[in-house]
């Protein structure tokens, strides 16, 4: 049932999304393209999500009263994070309430925009003397003499001369980390790019930045090619060990579909490829292997070793992706085995660490990523969640782009929200996550995860809800959207299967985060936060997550922060600062990799946690 | 006239060669390919190349026996620089005597040997523990662990999983400047080899270092390919500026004499071309840029500005070089257009600059690069004087190798000595000023140049001298070698336009001279010492130098020294030293640079040294 709802609009940008009634402005502002500025994570007490109601506002909440004065109640101006849409509503977002730049740090306090100087690659636009007999100075000393020493490769070397004399010694000087990259005609100071990449095992999202502002400027997603390979890295590696050819084809694929993200980046956001200097990359380590082209074999078996730890700068050209010729890939440092860069990434885009108080990072995507920040110590763990929460193997599983279904509300019916406002095709993780504590909360599923049929429902489910329960070709489903309602003219419905991978999936994170709490002599009370990152978690519901069991449901609410694509968000940060690759190189090599599958505890919690809760 | 040539054996080289009577034990044992130390010059005043005559030995000269106890002298021991050879000799050389290795900088007062911090490639053999899941170390980061942190290229990192695993984690690093050259099995740590190439506009020289001892293993020498396009650097400029495909042309076919030299001289020590590591050169600017395979236009027209000033550290492979793949290639810093890299090595191999007194540099060769050294500041110049010392654009003229008569002195007849020991094939550049020397002293050439026929010769020449002068299809000519004594059955002789040759080249170089000590306010007497070098330089007379203008006449003879091919010492002292490199680099900084061309007085100073001097 699609209905009750309710448009959006937001000036100055112009877009106008539909959401659920209900839904806080911030989600609405999320599902546009606008991510609001919230360091407190969505409690009410930072006050930097400052919008003002055009019209539709409802009255203020607590928290809005205590930190606006009654002025600014009464022009209209609420926190994005704790007004409701109950009615069509335009909201006006001041620029100060936007996350505008990838380098406000994700969580930080200061949200201190981009540091030129911290740039990796800068251009300069020289206007030279030509040589004399007073000045003889050879070609490149002459620049040098303008934009400080590099070191520039043979190839362009052999340029310098004739492209000195032919545009009368002026041209454009880009330099990357002391190389010269290119010497450019005229000045075109204003068109320097770099491209940001999360490249999980089963979507991949590129970004494009403007590092003369440090602003997006076009972002892509798309399925990660290698999935037709096999949908998780162990699949993977068994193809690279069992197929002399396989580790070429795997390369390969993610190189093709990273050269077709980058064209369509530059395409969006009117950039030309050559302008794009440097591209950052975090994903998990076998995926990072597969990028490079390293054989990730030794990732299949005891002890799990990674071929290098360290943070890989290498040339463009060398790793065949289509950025600047001369142009330079900067790929995360691991942290283990199954502890990737994508990890490494996530605690620099959220800044674990930083904050006083114990704080669990938890990145859920085909693998659980969960770290645990105490005390100046730092531990890191990974868990084969497996791909459902991107919506793999699940029945009518997508990700979470336009069709899918994203959130799903019981009320006396069942209430969808889709994303891009159209018929839906399937569901995307959070919906999965939100159906599963739907139907727990309502008796149509058990706690050890069994669906019920038609005739073993309690009576208290109402009678729309009810005929949602059918028997489809897989066995017992619960239906989303009808045929008639679809996009595609099939139901979209969840079966005992998805239910079971859904089980798996929550799980794995749920036994990692127990025992990585163990191991820091911590229990849940002592948890100051927990940021849940990954491509969903910004439309997960707390309360659903804590319900299947994904967080302890002893844990505070307030407590709990989505974080986004700390992944993405960390390969930006990486993409405009040298500190920010500096202190991921440190990160890595300071946290200790915990090895869940020589865990004594691990099989017993994994066991326990296969349980949904008795009640949420 | 071969005659009275008098064998000379070294032991324990156990190397025979034949010279004429009088000659001295240095210049005896530089034809057998051993350096004498000898950081006077060969003044007998620093007693460093003391050797024993086991036979054949003269009386002592004074400055031997105030070096010498009576007990060395009844023993034998003499100086190599003051004891001639009277009649066969037999010499033994003991090892402190020897100029062993190219890491005893020449003119240095220490003689240090190599210092095996400072060579920038170095090899470490290797036995990691196995990953476990005690240590789940990366391989790259457990390699470094061992050795110190590297970068590396991705095609290693790709190579370095396998090789790690199929060697047991054992296995050589080959370490250059932090950066991973390769990773070998087994251990490699006693081959590793740079080479060191002078590039002259004329000949190629290129040496082997065996960088475990800083020894030279071999030594190969060649007639630059591109003469075929043109004799001086001013017609390849001219080729590469007039011809689209030129610069390619010449670029290629020094690559190529390279790589062949490259190979023979890996032949030759028995070593293979992947454990060459490093290869560096010094050549003038122009040869630079052409082996760089940079367009040197630009040097050819005012303001004769070179692409680049500063040293190049360049990829072998980028460049086709033939040593390791990954292995490096240096290239010398240069001064100006016309002085070059090998101006700059020269500075390095006779430390110029750092004896208090005023020093003069003169690398002869077909250009004339002049250094001048006083207090602390050094200027620097280069004077077009064409192939004739290296023996080419002379009618009989050949380079010093063997067949070419490398030294004449006249008494009743002419006496002549050939390098090989061969028949005479043609005259070198040494041969060429002896011979003109002679005949001025003897009246058979006037001051202005004019050859004397054979009816104008002074009464006071011997019979057998007046006997030589004839007319040659190319007019006038002095004949060395009848036919019935040449190796190729046409007679080896000087003709007027050799001597014309001669005139321009002397001239040239000498009028640099007047005009760089004229610029730092000297005069010829308050020079201390002349360093002369050049591919010939180690087998010319002062005396014959003097006599035909190349050196002022008023100059003390004691003050000259012969200090050999520099060019080839810097090459081979930054093969095996980074320090060395520093220091090129702050040189090539420093350094003045005079353009002799804009110089007001040089053409009247040029014009006045065409004539020889009234006498000698």
């Amino acid at each position: 049932m699609r209905e009750s709802e309710l448009p959006v609009k937001f000036e100055p940008q112009g877009k106008t999304v539909f959401v659920l009634h209900g839904t806080t402005v911030v989600e609405a502002a999320a599902r546009a393209g606008i991510s609001m500025n919230m360091t407190c994570g969505g409690q009410g007490t930072c006050g930097k999500c400052r919008v003002r109601i055009v019209s539709g506002a409802c009255e203020p909440t607590g928290a809005e009263r205590a930190l606006l004065t009654q002025a600014d109640v009464d022009d209209g101006v609420r926190l994005a994070c704790q007004t409701c849409i109950c009615a069509p509503m335009t909201v006006e977002v001041p620029e100060t309430s936007v996350l505008t730049s990838t380098f406000q740090i994700l969580g930080g306090a200061s949200g201190a925009l981009m540091d030129v100087s911290d740039v990796a690659v800068r251009k300069r636009f020289v206007e030279l003397p030509a040589p004399s007999r007073e000045d003889e100075t050879p070609d490149i000393d002459r620049l040098e003499r303008a934009v400080g020493p590099f070191y520039l490769e043979l190839e362009l070397l052999r340029q310098m001369p004739q492209r000195l004399r032919q545009w009368q010694f002026q041209g454009t000087a880009v330099l990357a980390d002391h190389r010269l990259i290119d010497f450019e005609e005229a000045d075109t100071t204003s068109d320097v790019y770099a491209a940001a990449f999360d490249i999980g095992t089963t979507t991949l999202v590129g970004t494009l930045i403007d590092l003369t502002t440090g602003r997006e400027c076009a972002t892509v997603s798309r399925i990660n090619p290698q999935t037709s390979f096999g949908d998780d890295v162990i699949a993977r590696i068994n193809l690279v060990r069992q197929d002399p050819g396989g580790l070429d084809r795997l390369h390969r694929a993610i190189i093709g579909e990273v050269n077709s993200m980058m064209a369509e980046l530059c395409g969006e956001a009117k950039a030309e490829i050559h302008h794009v200097y440097e591209a950052t990359f975090a994903g998990n380590t076998t995926m990072q292997h597969l990028l490079e082209g390293v054989d990730p074999s030794a990732l299949g078996e005891v002890p799990f070793v990674p071929a290098t730890g360290r943070a890989l700068m290498l040339h463009a050209r060398d790793l065949g992706i289509g950025i600047h010729p001369r142009g330079r890939v900067y790929i995360y440092p691991v942290i283990g085995g199954f502890v990737g860069g994508d990890t490494v990434a996530g605690i620099i885009a959220t800044r674990l660490g930083d904050s006083p108080g114990a704080t669990v990072l938890v990145d859920i995507g085909t693998n659980g990523e969960i770290v645990v920040a105490h005390g100046g110590r730092m531990l890191a763990t990974s868990t084969a969640a497996g791909p459902a929460f991107e919506g793999a193997r699940i029945t009518c599983g997508m990700r979470a782009t336009n069709g899918a279904i994203e959130k799903v509300l019981f009320d006396d019916d069942v209430r969808i929200n889709v994303i891009g406002d159209v018929a839906p095709v399937g569901l995307c993780g959070s919906a999965l996550v939100d159906v599963v504590a739907e139907m727990l909360r309502h008796g149509l599923v058990m706690s050890e995860g069994l669906m019920m049929l038609p005739d073993q429902l309690p009576d208290s489910v109402p009678g729309p809800i009810r005929d949602r329960v059918i028997i489809a070709p897989e066995g017992t489903a619960f239906v989303l959207a009808t045929s008639a309602e679809s996009g595609t003219g099939a139901p979209v419905y969840v079966t005992q299967k998805d239910i079971r991978e859904l089980q798996l999936a929550t799980a794995a994170i749920r036994a990692g985060f127990s025992i990585l709490l163990r191991r820091v002599g911590l229990t849940v009370a002592d948890v100051d936060q927990v940021l849940i990152a990954g491509g969903f978690g910004n439309f997960i519901r707390r309360s659903n997550a804590q319900r299947i069991g994904l967080l302890p449901a002893d844990l505070e609410r307030r407590r709990i922060s989505f974080v986004g694509n700390t992944a993405l968000a960390g390969a930006r940060l990486a993409a405009a600062s040298q500190k920010i690759r500096h202190r991921a190189e440190k990160i890595a090599h300071e946290i200790q990799h915990v090895d869940l599958s020589i865990d004594p505890e691990f099989q017993a919690q994994y066991v326990e946690a296969m349980f949904f809760p008795q009640k949420g």
